[in-house]
């Protein structure tokens, strides 16, 4: 049994390319729902989709969102309308939030609605939102006001310098049910390349999450979402540097090493294992980009063997 | 000027006749919001959409509902994923629903907002939602639960026997903006051939609607909505006996009586003119069927000199 921390695209490549080496069924993924939002009265949940779609084998592998094959006839429609159309909603992606948002309407929780959805997309890796309780991560800009994260994602293209980051409600959330049974109960935890800031933190702002995380660190192995000082996809870089942290597998290192024993780096960032290795943490150097699916399943087989 | 009460789609039509004989802007429609739902998170208002589709030339001229030239691509894959798919939901349609949602959500009101979306469809007929409080139409079954108007209307087909009919929340609402001097201040007001019980009741159901009908008993012409003794569109006929009328034109008489001065009739039920006048309203007969623009044109300019 393994457990998975997980973001968007990159945990979502790292958990197809786990199911490919072991029994789905057998993994865990303990998702981000810090970019959860409400547009257009509908409840989406980016990360937990993007990790069910790429797992249901229907991702648009081109963008690394939404769902292949899609249609936009509601935002062409909503457009002309003079509605809101920056976050990018496609037809068939729309039917996931409207049955969401009907399901937490009724009272279901969205552990219950997401174990529903990916019950229709056939996906057997068990998808655990990190809580069922409102979790918002928010973005200080360092010229403009605090903004949603999708705001700042999205619709500012994260192209703005990010002065803090905080995860309103956190205080206030419990962990989804068996979120940390299974961080307990795991043989290893993995540590997709997500982004550290604003995909794997927010989980670890969830109280009880970081102290279970804290009692298994010699069985946690996370992998860089920073290679040669780029992040793959996404502002991690970037953020990392705004928040004092170095752009690199070091930085990385510094920000998960109170509680990661091992970290996986790419072979481009051979040469910092010793430097990696220097902030106290464990260091395996192997191909991390995950460009195809036999890629993801090399490396989820290097992940899985790292802590042994 | 003058005023019109409206539901669905025979207050659509009535209105797009009127529109052609007048200048639509000299026109305002108060309209039903007692059919309007919550469904997957989003704000729908069938009448006040069906309204605005028939004056945007936009409607589905075979259902008399949603848009010509719809595609189904968000319900398709709710119905994949087992979500509520008995009331359905166009990919163009959902748009106006979305837009509706987000702006409620940031605070305008519904009348706003129905502002907003007549103006982005070229509507020049002034649309008033009958409240921008929470009205909701519930149906008590006679062998069953109470439920709401979509569920009787649209998920049982309107085929269950109703005991009675009543507005939720009406007490607490207050009449939109502009409703009251839109009543006061209009030469004629026209109610429209929708279902007195479901369409034309909740507005009365608005606190001060009725009184200010009653003040104005003379100048109020409506067209009946049954038609040789059976509605044209929906359940009409069967909700006037069900709950003690006759469903005829004189059940129709006797139901707005009390506050209309005249009823418009179809030559059809022409035999039925001195029943009809024994009640205590005026009554003209003329063709009442709109099944063409030219026709609803006509009825609009027999009913514009009905009361004089």
């Amino acid at each position: 049994m393994i457990t998975a921390l997980a973001g968007g695209v990159g945990a979502a490549r790292m958990l197809r390319g786990l199911a490919e080496v072991m029994p789905p069924g057998d993994i865990t993924a303990v998702v981000n729902t810090g970019d959860d939002t409400v547009l257009h009265g509908l409840h989406i949940s980016p990360d937990l989709d993007t990790v069910m779609y790429t797992l249901a084998g229907a991702i648009n592998a081109e963008t690394g969102w939404g769902l292949a094959g899609e249609s936009w006839r509601v935002m062409e429609s909503l457009e002309r309308l003079g509605g809101i159309t920056w976050f990018n909603l496609g037809d068939k992606d729309l039917a996931t939030h409207c049955y969401r948002t009907q399901r937490l309407n009724e009272g279901a929780t969205l552990s219950e609605v997401t174990a529903e959805l990916a019950s229709s997309w056939g996906v057997d890796v068990r998808l655990l939102p990190v809580t069922d309780d409102p979790l918002r991560t928010r973005m200080q800009l360092v010229d403009g006001p605090e903004v949603s994260f999708q705001e700042y994602f999205v619709h500012l293209h994260h192209e703005v310098a990010v002065a803090s980051v905080r995860f309103e409600g956190s205080a206030s959330t419990q962990p989804g049910p068996r979120v940390l049974e299974a961080l307990s109960g795991s043989d290893v935890i993995v540590v997709c390349p997500s982004n550290p800031v604003v995909s794997i933190d927010p989980l670890l702002a969830v109280p009880g999450v970081l102290d279970s995380l804290l009692a298994r660190r010699d069985d946690i192995v996370g992998v860089s979402p920073i290679v040669a000082g780029a992040a793959l996809k996404g502002p991690a870089d970037r953020l990392l540097a705004e928040l004092g942290f170095e752009p690199s597998v070091v930085g990385v290192a510094k920000w998960y090493a109170p509680w990661m024993g091992t970290l996986v780096i790419d072979q481009a960032d051979s040469a910092l294992q010793h430097a990696v290795e220097a902030v106290g943490i464990r260091c395996m150097v192997t191909n991390t980009v995950m460009s195809t699916l036999e890629l993801s399943a090399d490396l989820a087989r290097t992940v899985l063997h790292a802590t042994r």
